[in-house]
């Protein structure tokens, strides 16, 4: 059994799921527990969403009495939204909107990394939503319901039209910080010590594996180790556009520096100074200890390396690589207190 | 007749408009459709606003039984909040605050492109004012009213202090995604099928016209064209600060990479590799097909033209001009389904 | 006496500080004013905070009946949140949450420049918070209200989870545009005519003297001179992750391009190209008014002279540091209406 959750949802006029939340998703649930669940809803098998009522729910609230789901049960019992299970037998292809959330939420709760769990297809299965102060909107009837906030001298705030929502409207991972939430999708593994600032971003199916200062952007896919520094406007090439076709990974200990970039995997203490762009197909000279060359490679061809330093020669434009004598540390007080 | 458009406007203790929500604006309306109104408000022609009342728009919404405008008119007859119907005979030097709204309105309802109408001088026009959660405030009252949502227990959330108001609390077009709406002004025009990330920026008199990526800052005055991805932090060189003159167009099925930017207009299928950014002073060195050097340019005589690939020589740092043999194609996993 | 203040403030359930607005804190209070209060709220010297009730407050509006504090106190006496006054004897080490967020809102009220009073250990002394459209939340608290808010069918906005809120919420100072407030940190300074564009970001602890266009990343402890202009997505270094240890400070009349930094401090009339990052230790090329080069030096050899125009030479990489001939000017049309 690969996931079992609890969500309130939002449908839209044609009962259609728009989002659904998941309070407290479970990773490889006890069979007891399935088991218990099963009898209640009626599950047969497979990955499948189940929409439940009060009974049930109150029904379960019995069942586990005096325990942590009973708690849930209970309050699940008394919401005005709609109520589903979603039980994921397999790591399947998601097949229905309540499974990708649940799987975005997996990420998001620390339960699985990014890539390693099925993913495929999600894009068709995510509405594009309006996300308002009254919770997600149906764009069929986006243009009535901001006309009504109007005419009650309100305003509808509509802070994005998506497909994916905000990770802190559904998960606020513990030990972290996040200056500007708009920033980090549902779907991105935030551990502990992690700092996204202002001008970080991270995309769904993305890690900081923590700690980590996030203050340049984490592509769909990829993966920043413990101990390192993503500097202000940092890109990392992702696949979906614009980048290439290898996921990158950042290893431990590096430093992306302010409006840096880099389009090829990183091992450990690794060093790109500020304003550089590595892609894979640069031509980077690689030097000895006494600033020689020794030779020239693409960049693709570094791929993974560990303690390289990255920068471009000043006075002749020269893109060079050097042994990174100088690991990061990463500002103990800033994470300190997360 | 140019437009014309019944709109719901927020007012400051002085009476002024600080801001006018229109929701289905008129352009170049049909002149019977022009006549009823103009009998109804008293209108003697020109471009002027005029503030009516629950029985004016009443009275159309009889004239109009039965069709959408009728519909409007019955709902505008019952806010709390004053109603203006602006009609521009011509598309005139804007002179006042309603009228400079309905033109942002006109770009953002794809009514008209960027560089189409007159705007001059809308800065004096557009009130500076306080977006809260509570709509328009004027400047003057911010302190108190922040004053007294803390002593209500409560919190006064300013999201801006600006001249210009976020597109999405206005106008949401049809198939387009917006992952963070603050960065799109009322004004961008955003075509079918564009996707503006949460790095990307639209101000107000830009255009994306779909399909397209946008993780970049198109500046004021600047249009992309169909298919063309601009990468995170990309820059489009504007002309209201810093930037020249002239306005940059970007043409179709181009690339420009992430942390690259351009202060030169570009044709069709053009690429700038990552970190690249080509200020129309550059020289770039015009390479053959066997990367030998035809000749040297600055690049503002390259503007406009076709098929440029530009990187910046990884090995001795000159800009480097070539023939791009590879057009981009967009994911259309990611624009599919807006 | 160093500064007094009345706040509002909110705790969590174990009775501590979560964060603390004071609606119009005094710098170099008068004696006498001092001395009333004192006398009201036993105060007995030192920095300290005193929590005050209805009583006191009605009786310090009696005493000053008739001018604004008078006012002030009324309504605070009205609030259902904790009132405190916070009395700073001088500009000692914080000690306390009330304490800090005091100081930071002196930065914002434009009485204290960056880096002239003592913020020392700051960081231990702030919580960190959820931000939410109910306030601030306690982290132990945010999955429950999270849930709660899900049954009753609203959402709870988590907008930020992080020890500092946005500036806008506690203070909106005259003559400026924040086209964007989550990025701006209560403790940035805005001087009038300061536009922070929806890519500027400004820390606490950093100032813009206006009139500026900031476009760019203010770091903590970062000073930006009158007049000048920070692009899009230009990054200053800052001191606290990624940066080298001395404070940058940008001169008058700067042009920082787009997408371009600074590691070192500029003087006035300097200019930076777009993309260009001038880090401490890159080597400048220092040319002479025909373009020959006259020696080079680190560029930390540079810091803080005026005049400077620097420009990576674009045949063959070089950077090189130039007389600027051209002061910037900034639009007057932007600035003059804030």
């Amino acid at each position: 059994m690969y996931a079992l959750a609890f969500g309130i949802g939002t449908k839209n006029a044609r009962d259609e799921w728009l989002e659904v939340y998941f309070p407290a998703p479970l990773f490889h649930p006890e069979p007891a527990l399935v088991d218990t669940v099963a009898s209640v809803v009626d599950y047969q098998g497979g990955n499948v969403d189940i929409e439940t009522d009060t009974t049930r729910l109150q029904t379960l609230s019995q069942i586990w009495s005096g325990n942590s789901h009973a708690s849930l049960m209970t309050q699940l019992a008394k919401t005005v939204r709609p109520v589903v299970v979603t039980i994921l037998e397999t790591d399947g292809k998601p097949q229905t909107t309540p499974e990708t959330y649940l799987k975005l939420h997996l990420l998001s709760h620390r339960f699985v990394l990014p890539n390693q769990q099925n993913l495929d297809g999600i894009f068709s299965l995510l509405p594009n939503v309006a996300w308002t102060d009254q919770g997600a909107v149906d764009l069929e009837e986006i243009d009535q319901r901001q006309l009504q906030a109007r005419m009650a001298g309100t305003v509808l705030e509509v802070a994005a039209v998506d497909k994916f929502p905000k990770m802190t409207n559904y998960v606020v991972p513990p030990g972290v910080r996040i200056a500007h939430s708009a920033r980090v999708r549902l779907g991105a593994y935030l551990g502990e010590g992690t700092t996204v600032m202002h001008e970080g971003f991270m995309n769904f199916n993305t890690a900081a594996m923590g700690p980590n200062m996030v203050e340049g952007r984490i592509s769909q896919g990829v993966i920043l180790g413990a101990g390192s520094d993503l500097g202000g406007s940092a890109s990392t090439a992702g696949t979906l556009s614009g980048g290439g076709e290898i996921y990158i990974t950042i290893g431990k200990n590096c430093l992306i520096s302010a409006n840096a970039g880099t389009g090829i995997p990183l091992g450990d203490n690794c060093t790109i100074e500020a304003g550089l762009y590595i892609t894979p197909g640069v031509i980077v000279q690689i030097m000895d200890e006494h600033k020689n060359t020794v030779k020239s490679v693409k960049a693709r061809e570094l791929a993974g390396q560990d303690d390289m330093l990255f920068i471009r020669n000043s006075r002749n434009g020269a893109v060079e690589c050097r042994t990174n004598r100088k690991a990061v540390t990463l500002n103990k007080t800033l994470h300190g207190h997360n």
